[in-house]
Parts: structure tokens; sequence; C-alpha cells
């Protein structure tokens, strides 16, 4: 090896291991950035339900998470779930506006939901589903939109839907990946 | 029995049937209450952290969730948690203000947690904790309040706080119950 090519290995090798450093350091920073995320940049959308505005917070399928699952919903007047159920623990923080949650309690006696009960809900209110109750939230108001925080365990999350509050149990229509979950999906 | 005490008899069991009815709605309304609540009737407090405002939405000792924690946490202009790390899945929304998250990724080499990374969250964003990460959140801003909903899985907390970045893992303080917790525990 003459002088010349000692000097270019040596240049190589620097600059291999500059990009080296470069590389960890941008895996280091791209790994730490998703620690931290703009709400408003995270994808979302009506996912087929007209006035919804639905974004995955915190996701399992996305974003690894095991244990827990956090979307922001903005529901405009008029828009409600589907009558479903499911068996994880949910919890809802409303941000603002106002509407109805309607609840059937599951009793296993019954072979269908039967007649809900309706509880309103508003601004600055925190609301829970008993696991696999039967329940639909809808934004009963006819001007405000209804926003809230939802919480749910054991994600991803698996949805029966009911066509109305007399179809049974055993009819109810499993929805898995539901909408929202089918990007991030590996069968 | 005369046609006296016979009409006595009667009514006592029409009052008594009605009274019966009107326990088991009672009964039923009362459990049902509790599904939504005003967020701020629910007692909170510092619990010994100037600036604080803690409110547990949804509570495993209180209200019985297995899976999932939610708070509603206001820090005042300085306020900050305790430098800390718990074994569960933490999510925050941030509703309003700004400031940073310190954390210091674990590495099964380290002894303690070192010098930790800053990262600015403010209001419409989302940050999480990875598990047993060491972390704290302050309020770096002079003059508003930093609100945020969090989540945590695995309730009850079970917080491991360190006097500061330096402190070996080995001599974290655990705090259990939490502070908020203690007034729902039964040892």
């Amino acid at each position: 090896m003459n002088w010349k090519s000692g000097i270019v290995m040596e240049e190589f090798l620097w600059i291999s291991s500059l990009m080296a450093v470069s590389l960890v350091c941008w895996w280091t920073d791209s790994s730490r950035l998703d620690l931290v995320r703009n709400i408003s940049e995270i994808e979302g959308g009506d996912y087929g339900r007209p006035g919804l505005s639905h974004v995955t917070v915190a996701s399992s399928l996305r974003d690894g998470f095991d244990e827990v699952e956090v979307w922001l919903q903005t529901f405009g007047p008029g828009t409600r779930t589907p009558i479903h159920r499911h068996a994880c623990e949910e919890v809802f923080v409303v941000l603002k506006g106002g509407g109805t949650l309607y609840l059937a309690a599951a009793s296993s006696s019954d072979d269908r939901p039967g007649t809900p009960v309706g509880f309103p809900i508003g601004s600055n209110t925190t609301f829970r589903i008993p696991v696999n109750d039967v329940h639909q939230v809808w934004n009963t108001d006819e001007e405000q939109d209804l926003q809230f925080v939802v919480v749910i365990s054991r994600p991803p999350v698996k949805v029966y839907t009911y066509q109305d509050w007399n179809t049974k149990h055993a009819e109810a229509k499993l929805m898995f990946p539901y909408h929202w979950d089918r990007n991030f999906f590996t069968p």
C-alpha cells in the first residue's frame, strides 16, 4: 500500500466512523422523538362514520402498547357509536359538549340487551362502561360538538356490534380489527 | 282474622311491596349513578405537593378498576413530579400549558439513571413513559398552568422515587400506596 492509498484508506475509515456515529445519533433521536407527539399530526379520520373525528393517541398495534390504548374523539351533532360491547375496561373524560350514554346492563339471564337506560353526559364529566355491558354514545346536542378522551384496556379492541337493542347477544357481529386498527394489523 | 285486621294486613303487604320496589329502584339508580360523574365533584388535592391539583378520575382502589386508572392533573408554574419510575404503561394527553419531560432511559448496565434528556411538552401533545424509565414532569413555564389527563395500567401505582438523578436504582424509595391512594387502601 503506497502513501496515497494509505491516506484514502484513512479517510474512508474516518468517514465510515462518522457515518456510524451519525446513524447511532439519528436512531437514538428518532426512537426518542416518538415519546412526545403532536396530536394534530397523528393521522385520524371518520372511518366511515359521518361526523366522527377519531385519532388513536396511543395505539397498541401502531405504537406497541400492551395494556392501554387512548383515543381522542369528536362527535358532530347527531353522531353516535354503533350499539356495541367489548370485554375491556373503558373510561371517558368529556372535554366539551354534551350528549347521552345509552347502556343496557349485562345480565346472564337475558339473551339480548333490551331497552337501555339513558344517562346525560357533558363537559367535565367522566363515565365508565362496565366490562361487556352493551352501550351507545350519542351526541344528542343539536349544535355543539361532543369531544372526549377515551381509555381502554386489553388493546387492540374487539368490538361486537348490535343492529338494534333487540339483537341477540349471540347474533352481535365481531368487528376485529376495528376500523382504525386495520392499517396496523398483520394477520 | 276479622275484616278490619284483614284490611290492615292487606295494606301492610301493599306498603311493604311498594317499599321493596322503591328499594330496588334506589339501589339500581345509585349503582348506575356512579357510571357518570362530575369531575369537579370528585375529591382531589395537592397531596403535599404545592402547586399540584390532582383528581383521580377513575380509580382502582376507590372504583374497582383492575386494568386502568385515569388522573386529571394541573401543575402550577414551577410544579414538578418527583424523579421516579413505575412498572406500568403511562400515557399523558396535554390539555393546556407547556413544560418539560425529563427522562433517563432504563439500561441494565447502569446502576443509576444519570443525566436525563429533556423533551418539550405542550398543549395538544401526547407523551408516553416507557415501562420503568426514570422520569420527571416539570411545568417549566413561568406563567401558565400545565394540565393533562394521565393514564396508567396495572393500578394501583407503585412509585419508586429518586432523591436526584444520581440516586442508585437500588436506593430508590418505594411509595405504596401512593399519596392519593392512601385513603382507599386497606392493608
